[in-house]
This record gives C-alpha cells, structure tokens and sequence, in this order.
C-alpha cells in the first residue's frame, strides 16, 4: 500500500497520530478531530477504500481514478471534490502539468496527486507549525496545498515572460529566421496550457469564498480570496503575454518583409553596378570601322578608369540612398 | 414499422416486457413504471401514434420528424424535447455528423435518431446491467444515451487534435505550398463543425442540473453535471485547437515570406556570381588596338583562371552570409 | 385607398367579414373578435386612422411612417409594436431587405410592410386553414408572419453559404485575382447586412417568449420560442460562414504569396537558363590572340552542343526542385 | 453677461417670460413652472450663481465647467447631471466635436454648451409649438435637445459610410497606394470617435428609461426609448463600418500583394524578350574562325528578322499565360 | 524609524497633533477624531506595530509588505485594505509604475508608498485647506489620494497617444523601418502595462461607490463615483490607442508592401533602360562579314545618338506610368 503517502489525524490543530485507513472511522467518531489523507496514483482498491469510509460519491471516486480532468469544484452533499491542476518547469524549460484531486468533508480531506508533482510534505511540516490555523479543520488545509500549487505557477509563468523577451530580442535584433516563428508557436502553445490551467481557479476560488459548507470554516474564506487574487494575477500575466506574443508575431512579419525589401534593394544596387561594365565594354566590342577612341592608345586604360570611377560612384549614390 | 427500434417497458430498474407501441397506455397506468422506446428516421405515422400516446407538443414532434436542429432543451409541461447531435469520423478522417432528439416525461423517454449515427443497444444493455441507476426513471436513461453520445466526441476532437499536431510538423518541417494552406482551412471549417455541435450542450446541461421536474429525479442531477463537465472540456478542446490553428496560419504566412525571402537572396547570389565572368569576358571583348593582354601568350589561361577564383570567391563569401 | 391590402375582422378563428377600416370600432365592440388589417406603404392620412381607431402612440405612427428602422419591439401599455425586417435574393444573387412593422392589441393586428418583400397572403390563407389555432389571436398571427418571414431568411443564408463554397474552390483552385478579393469583401458585407437584420430577432423572440400582455396569448408562447430557436440558428450559420470567411481571406493572401514565390523561382529558373548560353558566347567572344578553340575547325559547333547541353541540364535540374 | 444665451421661464407648456438669473427663485416658488436657461461656455461666476439658486452638487459644476468629460449620467438627490458629446463635420469632412452637459431638476433644466456645436433656439421653437408635450416639463425638453443631439450625428455617420464606400472603389479599381491606406487609418480614427460619443448615449438612454425621479415625467419615458433607439442604430452603423474597414484593409492588403505579383511577372515578361536578342548577338560576336553564317551574305538580315520573330513570339505566349 | 513619512490626528476635519505611532490608541479612544498615518516602504516591525495598532488581518500585512500585488480592494470585517498603482513618465519616456496601499478603519487611515512615486504631502495639505471636507473622515483621506494618483495618470496616457501621433507621422511619411515596428511594439507594451494598473480601478471605485462600511462616510460615495469616472475615462483612451497602435501596424504593413513594390518597379525600369545600350552593342558586336552599318562612316556616332535617345525615351514612359 506505498500509494498511500500518508493518513494522519489531528485534534485542536496538533498532529494526534498516524492511523491506518481502515481505522479512521474509529478517529473520526471523537469530535474536534479530523484526518489528512496524501494519496498518489491509488489502485481501484484504495479509492474503493477510501469511498467507503467517507461515503463519496461514484462519479467523484471515478474522476480521481481516471485522472486527465479539467479543474473543477463539485459540492456533493456535505462534501466536496476538487480538481487541480499543477505545473512545473522540466530542464528542457518546457512546462510539465501533474493533477491534483481533493475530498473535503467536515472532518477529513484527502489529496490524490497523479503525474508529474511535488510532494505535499512541505506543505503538511508548515501547518504543523502553526497549530492556530490548522484548528480551522480541513479547509484550512485544502487552503494550504492549493496555495502551495499557485505559488509554484509564478515562477512557470516568469520563465514564459523571460522566454518572450528573449524572443523579442531576437526578432528585433537578429535576422529573420525559422526558429523565430517556430519559437512564437510553441511558446503560445504554452500559454495556452497554463491558461487552461490557471483560468478554472478564479472560478474556483471564487465559489470557495462564498461556499456555505460545514466542511469549511468561515474563517479560511478571507484565505481563499488571497489565492483567488493570485490566481487573477497569474491569468492576467498569461493574457497580457499572450497579447504581446500576438503583436511580436505580426511585428515579426513586418521585420521579415522590411528585410525583404532590403535583399530587393541590395540586390537592385549590384545590379546596377555590375550592368554598367557590360554595358561599357558591349559598347567598345562592336565593329564599327570608324570608331576613333579604339585606335586611341591610351584609350583601353581610359575606359578601365572611367569603368571604375562610374561604379564608384554608383556605389556611394546607392549608399547615401540606403538601398546598399 | 423496422423503423421503431425497441419499445420496452421497465419497473423498478428491471427489464418488464417489450410492448408494442398501442399497449404502452395499458403499462403506463401501473406506478413505478416506465417506457424507453427507441425510434430511427420514423415515419410521419409513427410520431404521431407516439405523440397521441404521450401528449407531445405539436412543435416539438414536427422538429422531430425535420430532423436539422441545434441542439436545444425545450419545457413542453412536463414532458422535455432534447435535441443533441452526434459525431464520428468516416474512413477518410472527416467527421460526420448524426442528431438525436429525446421525449422524456414522468414515465417514458422516447429516442429519435436520425442519419449518421450508432445505435444504442450498447446503452440500453448497460443500463439494464445496473438496475440501482435504472431505477431512477428515464431522467438516467438520458444520462446514459447523452453521456454515450459525449463520449463518443472525444476521439473525434482528439482526430482534429491529431491533425493540428501533423499540421505543425508540415509548416515547420515542409516547404510552404499551397496543401497545407488548404488544409489549414479544412480543419478550421471542422472545428467549426464540431464547435456548433459541441457548445449548446454545455447550456443544455446546465439547464438539466437546475431542472425542477417530475420527469427527472433529483438523483440524477450530479450525473448531468458529469456530461457538463465533459461538454465544457471538449469545448475549451475546440477552442484551443482553434487559436493554436489561428497561430499556425500566421506562422504559416511568416514562413511563406522567409521563403520567398531566401529565394530572393538565393537567385541575387547565382545572378552575381553568373554577372561577373559575362562582365570579364565583355571586356576582353573590346576591340581597342592596344591591349597588351590580348596579346600575351598566356593571356587566355590567365583570364579563365581568374574568373572561375572569383566565382568560387563570391560563392563561398555568399554562403557565409547566408544569401546561397 | 389602395395602400390597404385586407382589412378583415375574425371571430373565433373564422373569417367574418372584410370591413372598411371607419367600421372597426362598431365590430370591435364585440368580444370575441379581432381586425386583422394589411397595410403598404400606407399614406399619413391611413396611418393617422389607424393611430385614431387603435389608440396608438405618436412615436410608433411615426416609425411605421419613416421606415428604415432597425428591428425592435416596444410595448405601449397594452398593444405592442414591432420592426422586423424581411430579405430575399434578387435575381443577380444579391440580397434585398424589406421592412415589416406590426401594431398588436387585444383585438387586433395591423402589419405595414415597406420596400422589397412578399405580401402575406399566403400566410392569411395558412391561418385561415386552422381556425382553432387562428383563435388564439393577434398572437397568432403576429407568430405566423414572424414565421413566414424567418422561414424566409433560410434560402438567403443558404446562398450566402453556396458563395462561399463557391469562393472556397476559386481560392483553392485558381490562380489568385483581384476578382476573388473582392467577392469576399463583398460577401463580407452581405454576411453582415443579414446578420444586422436576424440578430436583433433572437432578442424580440425572446421578450415576446416572456411577455405577460393580454394581446398575446400565452398559448402561442411556445411558437415564439420555435421562431426563437429559428433566429438563433440563422445568426449562427452566419456567424459561422463570417468566420470562416475571415480565413478563407486570410487562406487566400497566404496562397498569393506561394503564387508569388512560384513566380520569383520560375523567373530565377529561366534567368539562369539564359544566362549561361550568354555567357559562354561572351567567353568566346574574347580577342586573345591565343585561344586554341577559336581556331578549332569544329569548334562553333561544340559550343552550341554543349551550350544546349548545359541549357537542358539546368532545366531539368530546376524542374525537380520545383523552380519551374 | 453674454454666455448666458437664453433663460426663459414656461407655464403649463407655454412660455411665461425670459428672467434674469438672479430672479429664477421668485419663479420657481409657484407650482407648474419651470426655467429653461441656455449656457455657452459659461465663466465661473455665472457656474456658480446657477449653482447657488439649484443647489447642485460641486463635483457636477466642476464638470461642467472643465468640459472634456466622458458622457455619462449622474444623479444627485432629485436632480441629474447630464453629459453627451455632439458631433458635426465640417468643410473638410472632418469630424467636429463639442460637448453638452445638462443639470436637470423638478422644475428647471439649464444646458450648457462647449465646443463646436449648434445653438439649440431650433429646439426651443419646435418645443414651444408643442405646448402640451412641453408641459411635460424639463424631461421633455431635455428629450428635445438630446433627441436634436443624435439626429445629427445621422448625417455624420452617412459621410463616413460614403467615405467607406469612396474607398472600397480606390481599392477594388484603383493601383494600390499610400494615400489609400492612410485614408483607411484616418477613417478609422474618425469612426473611433465617434463610437466614444455615441456608445455611451446608449447607455444614459437606457438609465433615463428606467429612472424614477420626480424631475423626470413617467409619460417622458418612451421618447428616451426613442432616442436610445436611435443610439443603438448609430452605433450599430459604426460598428458595421468598422468590420467592414478592418476588412478592407486586409483586401487592400491582398491586391497589393497581387498587384506585387503583376509587377514581377510583367517584369520576367520583359527581362526574357530582352534577353533573346542580347544572347543572340552574343553568339554570333564569337570569334570562331569556322562559323559559315557569318559568311554568308544575308546572314546579318536573316539573324535580325529571326531575333525579331523569336521576341514576337515570345510576347504573345507571355500575353497568353498573363505575365505581360 | 524614518520609514514613517507622516503620522497625525485630526478632529473635525482640522490637524491636532502628530503623534506617535505607539499612542494612537489613546487618541482614537475619543470620538469624533481619526489618525493619517502615511508609509513608505516599511520594515517588517512598522507594519507589525500598525497591524497591533488598528488590529489588520493577516493576509492584508503580509501583501502591504510584500508589495507587487495588482489593484484590489478586500473587505476584513470594519476595515478595507486598498491596492492601486501609481504611474509616471520617467525622463526617458517610459512608464514607471509603482504601488500605494491603503488600510482604512473607521478612525484611521494608513497609506504605505512602495516604489517609485510622489509622496502625498501635497494632498495632505491641500485636505487641510477643505475642512469641511476633511471631517468626512478616512473615506475622504482615500478619495484624494487616489484622486491624486488618477489625476497623474493623464499625463502619461496623453504622452502615450502623443507617442502614437509621432509613430503615424513616421508611418505614414518617412520610408518603413526597423524602428518605426520596434516603437509600435514598446508603446504596445507600454499600452498594455497601463492598462492592467488602470483597468481594476473601476472595478474597486464601483465597489466603493457601493460599499456599506462604517469606514466610508456616505457623503463621500459621490466623490469615488468621480474617480470611477476618470478611471473609465482612462480606460477608454488606453482602448482606443490600443486599437489605433493594432490598425497602424497593420497599415505599416500594408506602406511597406507598397514600398517593397515601388522598389521592384523602379529595379525592372532602370534594368530596361540599362538592357537596351546592352542589347545593342552586342548587335553590332556580331561579325557577320555583311553588315553594311559597320562600314558607314558614321555609323558608331548614328548607333550612340539613337541609344540614348531609347533610354531617354524609355525614361519618360516609365516615369509616365509611376513605375520610376
């Protein structure tokens, strides 16, 4: 049964002791007490378990068992189940997403982690520390790992910023190239998953801080508005990346037609400078029997000079005109 | 009458006894039970015994008998008219699209399928697998049909997923061409499709949770909230797909102009490098009466020796700079 | 008087008799009846009787009187007056809008029809055929109008949407043209001339679905909601052909660009076919005085032959990278 | 005293007598009386005099005094401070626009004019030809300026509907050009500021139909529908013009690339002709000393109508496929 | 302890004392008088001796010194805790933006700066100039601050649309650029950052407008409506500029197009006028033995006088028709 992380129980906000699941109800019975259950990836048979003792309902228990949901907060009865997603940054700096699910009733919740996520140890050592707040029962604790989950969205999001500055560097100051564009694309589609990710939560939240439920003390609402407002800002930094991604994706276009004319330019200038030889010497290779400045000795050496000078001069002209 | 598929009464989750469609006032006269009768493309007659047996709405039996609906939730009394539409792909990975209307009153759920669609025997069986659920009249016998028929969006979405996913591969990986463009614009045209088909459920479900009728036990309500859930994930599936696809045809369109870019500059290179033996061989071409190379024995040599070092000179110097 | 279409009076859902409009007050004294009057772009003086005989407010006389309003519903105490506007193809595809203005009360209905459209004789007829329906009222009839001229938007957008298939294989079939560019503004602008006149419909459906007014039956709610769901499927067929129409636009600039390339490469192909015959010629046009080809019995005839050679390797070499 | 344009004094709908501002209170004191003053741009003192004898609120006068506010409404205890913007175009057709605030009280309505703009005497005569609406009091005379207000932005948004169909001429029929597209930009300034003027009015409109204020007579309420009417559909036709501008940018944008795209293939046309007689003088400029054409005595005519009839040729087949 | 900037009680709108921190109590222990205390940047122990003090929620303390949060306003039971940021143009140009934080109680006010910002001595003495104002109470404290700090964000979004006039004077005058895309791009950045400063400030106006606090002395309810006002105001202008800044980039696109195509016209009109000398030289570079120009005494001078006399030619034609 290593798929249980861990099942402790609590009295007053103090860590009472660890229990095994199927004694919880024997806890339970006392009040002022409840249970903190850390589950990750749990069989068929520990959620069974698991339903048994709290009396949750089928679909809830099916949705923790399949995983891969949208976020979401279900009131069944006295009870409710939440869906969270979490995200990190992998060496790759590409975004890796896990999923978190709650059961909250008056004296229990259970966290079930599935993929990729950090344990919840750190968070369960901090309540512990402050046994005032954790008296508030479980939702004060629901309040803890979510905020604990939000708070590790920044740094995934400041990364994404970083990654559109680095972008804006390189479209305003190197060429324009394939990786740039390929670069915009994937970065989007990144912003797009933690949107999808994050933008659930405002909602979530929200209902937390109005909910009417046994299981959560009026007390930790004010908390949930302070992850709500997290939640806010962090959308608000994706949408505000997003519609910057959007204009350097068109300021991008713009580069690469302004380069475009230049190559036309630059290309239109050598042109010219290289016509103007051909044009000289076609004209001294025709046949004409009277033609004096052939006969002329110096004339050959005449026309390399004039040659020369000419293209000299077109080049400065093309240059002062910006088109070489 | 091969156009009434099934005509089953139930009593207390359990198979009764299947009746034909004149007997089913006899069945409905005893409480506790209920009649689940599944119509495909049925004639003008049928509908018309079905709605003088039920009581059903002129309206809503005429758009039965159209067919071409939105999907729509319609309080007719008691009774619900529910029109939903279906979807797989065919063969070639195009969707095709089936609707499916609903009667449900107090003691009968009526289903209309028409076109391109599977029939639900499949759910019927499982129902009947499940005599607890069934039990709770046919507000769970449209939860189960409608739940089949989400389910079934799924793979479609993921296809058209799928197909982004390829897509991406040809714009980033192919030359541009005139394909992908095309198909660019098919898949949105799908999204599209499946966006129509897809977001009125969302409502349609939503409504049912909230629904105050005899027709639909209370119990029932979490379940509509399962296919809301699953309503809202294959929309937020769509939209996605949909700005990601908007992207991809902006950075379709950035790599179209990179490519004529390096086109340019590629034709530039070969134009120079071809210029200059033209431009040498011009000059030798003079026909001046003093030019002490014409003259000299080795002076042909020299001259092809020297344009072919500086066009391997251009050549190299190009490629450097990126124009070959 | 011309200007009057019908003026007849009906009791219990059966035609009575036509009066003339001075006569409406004696018939109207009667319960159980109601005028059901037919106006064209009525003079002042008609408009003025009716105001007189139905007791109607200034600003509604006065919008039924201008014309060219967008479509709405007020309610004046009791009666209720309505725009709507009505569209039909013209002969060369075009779309034409009408007008049609309605005052209800309790006990009549007077529509006034402006511009183009159909007179609604057919629908006089239709309700005649169904007196029990017809006895439900002005509000019936107002619903059978409304229907009538719903029903009619369907072939427009229809064609609308045939344009853009239309469109769609022009864009992905043809060469691009100036002609494609502007047939998609102007189906741009069409899409938006329907959608001005259908959207504002799904609201007045909507208020006429919740409207607690003695002119209206409330058994003729449900066939506004048919009307409603009518509406709201025509605005999203052209919301959807709009937005497909967007990406077809912008389909069609990418391909103009790929056309565009096509044109650079196969421009830059043929280039370096002709330069080289150019050049090699250029070659030997050269006055050293020692060229042993030159003096070569066969020589002229070698350097065409490879000339062509070299002429016809080039051109398959660019036909299989796709430059020609 | 000259920026107090008008102060008049009315009875029962009629015209009582024009008074000095200083005398309102001795007017105001009889029931059924209310003061119409007309203010332009006036100087502090007489703001705050008028402030005095209404008792209105310091924010409001500050307002009114400052100019360049947001329309908007506000209420004050019993009386309402009004803004809207009004808007003509001038010689150039340009867009002139000015301000109008209004405070509206029980028995008094004072409007104060800034900017560019029309004298409202126009108002005043046409409401005192109607003395029993103007009975209504100071509702129905600010319905009278406001409703003056709007009808004139009519002919406004009619001149920047002409603008747009001028340009979608020069668009479709003229040469892309620079003139064209700033055209395009300065009409959508132009129309930007006219939706902030006018998309406010709907909602003010919307609030005056619902306000329950003793300064404001309920029979008053349907002329502000009226209006709000009125605003709906200017903001409606700007909203049409601006889709349709942003969609004619982007065609402009399409048929210069076309346009684009002529110029390179009339360009290769011409380049190939060209190059034809230039490759075949090369090749006849060799200096073999075996090439029997040369010898022959028609050789220099035969090559001279060859050339010609290869450069015809060419001419036709580039006219055929539409490159020239 | 200089991180206190300021610390006073007033009675009845008039300055008694300062006072410090650590005997507010005994000051608020009598009615009638509040304390201003103003911050900036304070340490850890300031704010532990203000939340004692005025008894402040956690949450509230630990986001007043952790600073960064977007503008919020969050109720704690009598008291309200105030985010907003403060905006001015550095010398440079460019936004800075900073913070002010407010708590304010039922007798007292705290305002903590972070950032770069004024200080609000200015507002201080200007309150104590209006002390019928001023004895409002906290609530009027908080309006002219935040009056304060909306008054100065005009400046910065009138430099901002100053900024986009510059940018459509380079659009649409100079040739297009690098640069002129860089600028649109930072003022779009910069657009944007005001935006998400301003926009929340409606929203928390709205809701003092509403708020039923003790805190928030009824009468000063119309002075955040004026505030509200201006923030929407704000908002517009950000809105609009934002839309003009999207339209300008586009229409920079479409200038440089059309500049991409003059460039292409001018390069094939100077190849054409250059090709023709070419074309010719090379004729009579050709050596047929009969070629009766060769040997005519003026032919070389005939040959030169008709090139140029084509070139120029060619010159006007193609000056006639816009390509040069």
């Amino acid at each position: 049964m290593n798929d249980i992380v861990n099942c402790v129980a609590y009295q007053s906000g103090r860590r009472l002791l660890d229990i095994d699941l199927n004694n919880v109800h024997a806890v339970l019975s006392e009040p002022d007490k409840f249970v903190w259950i850390g589950l990750y990836e749990p069989s068929e048979e520990i959620l069974s378990a698991v339903q048994a003792e709290f009396g949750l309902h089928d679909l809830a228990i099916e949705d923790a068992h399949r995983a891969h949901q949208r976020p979401k907060l279900e009131v069944y009865g006295d009870s409710i189940f939440i869906v969270v997603r979490t995200a990190h940054m992998n060496k790759d700096a590409h975004i890796e997403l896990g999923e978190t699910h709650f059961f909250v009733g008056v004296n229990f919740i259970v966290s079930v982690r599935h993929g990729s996520s950090v344990a919840y140890k750190e968070v369960r050592s901090r309540c512990e520390s402050t046994p005032d707040l954790l008296a508030l029962g479980p939702g004060f604790v629901l309040y803890a790992i979510i905020d604990f989950i939000v708070d590790r969205y920044f740094p995934v999001v400041n990364e994404l910023e970083l990654q559109l500055v680095a972008l804006e560097e390189r479209i305003f100051k190197d060429k324009p190239n394939r990786q740039t564009t390929e670069h915009i694309y994937q970065l989007k589609r990144e912003l797009l998953e933690v949107k999808r990710a994050v933008s659930p939560l405002i909602d979530i939240c929200n209902r937390l801080m109005r909910l009417d439920k046994r299981s959560i003390s009026s007390q930790t609402l004010p908390y949930f508005r302070d992850i709500y407002d997290h939640a806010v800002r962090l959308n608000d930094m994706v949408d505000n990346t997003r519609e910057l991604l959007n204009t350097a994706l068109e300021a991008n276009f713009s580069l690469i037609s302004i380069s475009q004319n230049d190559t036309s330019k630059r290309f239109a200038g050598w042109a010219a400078i290289l016509a103007v030889p051909t044009m000289i010497a076609g004209f001294y290779g025709m046949n004409f029997k009277f033609m004096p400045e052939l006969q002329w000795e110096y004339g050959y050496y005449a026309v390399i000079i004039f040659t020369i000078s000419a293209c000299i001069l077109l080049y400065y002209f093309f240059r002062r005109s910006g088109w070489l």
